[in-house]
């Protein structure tokens, strides 16, 4: 799992800082997840592969989470893309950017697809073979969603030295890796534990920003191995992130630890800081694997 | 007459290229021209006094013209501003803008004014004390308006010598500077071009683009004296100049010729030429004073 901040600032984009987008690599899937304004032009200078991208997640719509991927739509059609894109989010979304295509009098030659979501409960809006991603309600001044990306359970290990011994046939080896015992011909039953290993572990990613401090999601997260969690503020404003709907890096790192999350990354910092330092250290109190999102910082997990 | 380019490069922002924008000072007056996506960094970049901005000149409703005006409106809202801003810009950019402001829940406090055009005759749009600005309908694959921005005939200057030589009084100076003979006590009229000398010539400035080659537009900025005219595409690309609606270099400068501008800049040009200097050695052809316009380029007349 390979996680790129391509932008992880509140507000508007600064010379020097960028608004909110993510790319997530996970089981060879590459993720677009929230598109502020400039984020192709942040793709490009961390040399993501734009087209390899099929599917984008909005968390809402605030400027400073969406207000690139008109552009970035745009883009993938002077750039002659075919394969068909998909974007998630809050209903409306689908109005604001046909609009924007009609005036232009610019319609991609791929299949644009919309998913626009509405429900306040967590639901599942994407699943293939390898991946599901769920939604997580958040708590912000619009319909808010974060994203949970998670991995199926992958097949088990054949425990090559137990199947020798026990002169196991290739025909049984899918049934062994999908968790079934065995039936020799003798009828003695071996169960699966003996033939197989666990797999590895499902990599799982929880995106979640902007919100206010808000317990009810812990059980949707509950276990994740990373969490990105909004902490624009540091507790000594606490009374803004109140008001403004937002998180605290103290609060962070309790949503994190209550989900007993393995790390957590914090982001969607606010303007008003000179530096992020103080962020991790805040957030250390309460949880031991903090790790600073910066914009263009990669991380593989 | 001030005039910085924040971008000029046709199609979509790059790394190293920015998509069209410009900021116009006038008389005093900050217009900003066009409105690609991330000019709000380019006027931090360019240490634009941002809020002295009060009128925005939207060309026409392609991304690389008015994407980054969305995000320009909300930095205006968390930046406080309080003066009225007015977009002048084609039909539909009213419901654009008043669409994602719905959607993301933050109306600016400031009066946000539109000024949609639909007209294809030239026409006054702004006028105050001291500046004019006219519509230049071009051709272009949407509605597409270029600007003129003119600067009011000035008063003359008086004459002192002559003044005090026919002994005038305080007290006509300004019918002197308005253009007027006076007609002295013993009833001879001294004509006005013996009291007063003329003044420093109107400062004007015409913004083109997109447009395809089109004569038409020559007497609506004749004796322009500055023209900025797209040059999408070198001679050698004409047949795609033609097919997509935008000009070559050598048609920038006919464009200039015959409208006996007296300086051309030249932009809009496309991504894929690797040096724009090819651009001005074609247009040197038809027409002496070639400027090549650039991203981060302040030009003074």
């Amino acid at each position: 799992m390979n996680l790129t901040i391509l932008g992880c600032y509140a507000a508007t984009p600064r010379t020097f800082t960028n608004p909110t987008s993510q790319v997530l690599e996970i089981s060879n899937r590459l993720f677009l997840i929230d598109c502020g304004e400039g984020t192709q032009t942040q793709l490009r200078k961390n040399k993501i592969r734009f087209t390899a991208i099929n599917q984008i997640f909005i968390s809402h719509l605030h400027g400073d989470h969406f207000y690139g991927l008109i552009g970035l739509i745009s883009t993938f059609t002077l750039l002659n893309r075919h394969n068909s894109l998909t974007i998630y989010g809050p209903v409306g979304i689908k109005e604001v950017i046909k609009l924007q295509l009609r005036l232009a009098n610019s319609w991609p030659q791929y299949e644009l697809n919309f998913v626009e979501l509405k429900s306040k409960q967590s639901e599942i809006i994407y699943e293939d073979k390898k991946v599901i991603v769920r939604t997580i309600p958040l708590k912000h001044r619009v319909y808010t969603n974060g994203f949970l990306f998670t991995e199926k359970t992958k097949e088990r290990k054949l425990n090559v030295d137990k199947i020798q011994e026990y002169g196991i046939e290739t025909c049984y080896f899918q049934n062994i890796k999908n968790g079934h015992d065995i039936v020799l011909d003798n009828g003695t039953v071996v169960p699966n534990h003996v033939l197989s290993l666990d797999p590895p572990k499902s990599k799982s990613y929880a995106f979640c920003s902007d919100t206010q401090y808000d317990e009810s999601i812990v059980p949707i997260i509950k276990g994740v191995q990373v969490l990105y969690h909004e902490s624009t503020f540091l507790n000594t404003e606490e009374h803004i992130a109140e008001k403004t709907m937002h998180s605290t890096a103290q609060q962070a790192a309790q949503i994190a630890q209550q989900a007993n999350a393995e790390k957590l990354i914090l982001g969607h910092y606010s303007t008003r800081y000179e530096s992020i330092k103080p962020f991790k250290k805040e957030a250390e109190t309460v949880f031991k694997n903090v790790l600073l999102g910066d914009d263009g910082v990669n991380f593989k997990f």
